[in-house]
């Protein structure tokens, strides 16, 4: 093995929840994403070297950033002992439900895997991905960790154990992500939803879940579109958005199929045919936030249908 | 018009709610169904002439009969006077859970329409009996009515207005109906319902449901069976079908993909990759029953993939 050895991943940021699909749902986007670059050395330790584009936010203690987490976690599994140094692009924003968390996470296991000989399977690092997010966030979940892994739309059945379905998405899908500069806790975002919900609306929910998935393997965006409706977490969660309303109007208005909040928000997410339509509702989000004196930016892209990808 | 001509129409059965599918999926069986004659008379009403199979339980007037009541709301709605005489084929147990009361009303309006010169489209027949389903049951679902009119597996987005998505089945999937000779009334079956769930449980129900419809679409008969859970009305209905939990647990040993209740019961259902694993469940679930010394019958049958048809 040569030991001064390096590479560079690239991994996409995710749509969580994905509307109706509140905590089961996750899509992968095109870009943006994190990038890691990982080389081996002669220490025995796994150490962060730098991260840019973090503003010093994240943690340089690799048993605390995600991306360490994931590579220690790794490593530890296949039991070796390995000298690693990360360098984080950090090209997401930090807490803006984009999964930016699982990205760094994504892109170092799959970079240390490479690096190790590609020991494992793709789909078996996620375990070590989940892990990361757990010590991270606080909860060992799938949704933004496996799309950005895999690629695509992934349906997350069962988190323990693990069972993670790839659905497939119409060729014309693309995503609107807008990004304005609100802040918005995770821990808000949770502590606004109830722990019980009437059944009438839980069964609203999985029609349109099911619906959704119908939609997506049938290539049909109308039914997307008119299965993207949420009434569990977006009627708690858009009170912490400024002009929610306002913006999924004007989406809607402006040829988004169906708009909601991406994982906890405060990015807003649409689904569009076309780049045409998604660029005209990305617009029009930016423009109602602009309204608010809301700062924003927006990425347009296709579905990742690969997952995260070495650059380098 | 021959004025005297006449038709006979058979109707499916079909399961309702298919376990995590509660009050959005339906599916419909090759056999049994209910058959209804229908011919044309000089009188300008309409009338039921018989009721066979019924044990006398069933109202013989038209408008108290599903398949009277979707008879007359057809003909109100393309503003024809019509003498018409209903005999009715009653093969389906009342009461059971498989779709009894929509299958009548399916086979009487699949035979005016036909017997008028098909005015209407299948799918816009549907409304008439979901109308029927109202005035016999209270409540105008499409769950039983639109698989029993239109065949295969039927995913109701919506009631109120009224979306329905066609899923596509396997072609290898076999379904199992064992009706228990146990009474449970539709209202207990609703009344142990709660107002309220758990999120978590919500979570896991539209979990599943977009599972089996992309396992349902995969052919993939393992996500099938692992999807087929009803984390939400089972665990407080089964309490309403004596043995319940022996008797799943007997079908899932003995070749079922999935069990569960059909409808709100008592007869039980399981889907099955092929004939043999069917007969096999089906078996073992009667063996179940007949050890606490209720008799029932076994339906064994490929999905239909039709709806109701013509037979003479």
């Amino acid at each position: 093995m040569d030991k001064n050895k390096s590479v560079k991943v690239f991994a996409p940021a995710s749509i969580g929840n994905v509307s109706c699909g509140f905590d089961v749902l996750g899509l992968a986007v095109d870009s943006p994403g994190d990038e890691v670059l990982l080389s081996f050395n002669d220490s025995a330790q796994v150490t962060i070297a730098a991260i840019i584009g973090d503003d010093g936010r994240l943690p340089l203690e690799a048993n605390k950033n995600t991306a360490g987490v994931a590579v220690i976690e790794f490593l530890k599994s296949i039991n070796k002992t390995q000298g690693v140094e990360i360098t984080l692009y950090k090209n997401l924003p930090l807490g803006s439900g984009m999964g930016s968390s699982a990205a760094s996470a994504v892109a170092a296991v799959v970079a240390i895997n490479h690096l190790m000989g590609s020991p494992m399977k793709r789909e078996d690092l996620l375990p070590f991905v989940m892990e990361a997010e757990r010590i991270a966030c606080g909860s060992a979940h799938a949704d933004n960790a496996a799309p950005s892994l895999l690629g695509g739309l992934i349906l997350i059945r069962e988190n323990h154990p693990l069972d993670i379905i790839s659905i497939p998405t119409p060729e014309e899908l693309f995503c609107v992500l807008v990004h304005p500069h609100v802040e918005v806790k995770t821990k808000d975002a949770r502590s606004v939803l109830k722990a019980t919900i009437p059944l009438k609306d839980g069964i609203k929910q999985w029609a349109n879940t099911a619906a959704l998935v119908a939609g997506m393997m049938k290539k049909d965006y109308a039914l997307i579109g008119r299965s993207l409706v949420d009434v569990v977490a977006e009627p708690l969660r858009s009170d912490l958005i400024p002009g929610f309303e306002k913006v999924k109007k004007a989406a809607l208005q402006n040829g988004a199929l169906g708009c909601g909040i991406s994982g906890s928000g405060p990015t807003i997410f649409c689904l569009c045919q076309g780049k045409e339509n998604a660029t005209r509702a990305g617009n029009a989000i930016q423009l109602e936030f602009e309204s608010l004196r809301l700062q924003s930016e927006i990425y347009i892209s296709e579905v990742n249908r690969k997952g995260a990808y070495i650059i380098d």
